[in-house]
């Protein structure tokens, strides 16, 4: 185990956990999932642009990583709800700031993009 | 310009915004920009497994973004430097609450990894 953990160093097991939050659909997973535990189904209706195949490896990737439990309710048809862990949940906050930056400021990068644009052609 | 952003519909502006922050080496390279300018190969040289390539792509991604400058000194070799803009300062905070939750929490990630593919298989 290393004491400390090396952000930059591609085979430290940190900078794994950090891709993993750095990928394209946990953090809207994360702010779904904040609001109480969710069926496969409402997830995939909620996130625009989430295909099948995608949902369910990010969802069984953040259960490996501790960050989601899956119950399965014995009904017919089964249920099947997705729930932040306790470990999940103090990822929360992180993950706000990031939306709220970009919620705050996304209007300046749009702004920057055009005037880039603009330049470059 | 939309009102208000919608983080998970695909076409909000705001959503691709979110892309650009949660992609791979993005986090990694405004870790480095923070202490101050730094050169292509600096970064190159710091950020573990990154390619020429993507490093490029990233910064000219950022770059128009608005979240870095590149400057080029008129020196022989001419000297390329890049910074983070007042914008991209605003982003530190956020990505910095993502790493310490990072480093607080790998061991616990990877602990849970350990456990699921032992149940796995």
């Amino acid at each position: 185990m290393l004491v400390f953990p090396d952000l930059y160093a591609e085979t430290c097991p940190s900078r794994k956990v950090l891709d993993r939050i750095g990928d394209k659909w946990t953090p809207l997973i994360f702010g779904m999932l904040e609001n109480g535990p969710r069926r496969f189904s409402e997830l995939q209706r909620s996130i625009g642009g989430i295909s099948q195949k995608m949902l369910t490896q990010t969802l069984r990737g953040m259960e490996r990583d501790g960050l989601i439990r899956r119950t399965v309710y014995p009904e017919v048809p089964p249920r099947v709800e997705y729930q932040l862990t306790p470990l999940g949940e103090t990822m929360c906050e992180p993950i706000k700031a990031i939306f709220k930056w970009t919620e705050d400021h996304y209007t300046e990068v749009v702004a920057a993009q055009m005037q880039y644009d603009s330049r470059e052609a």
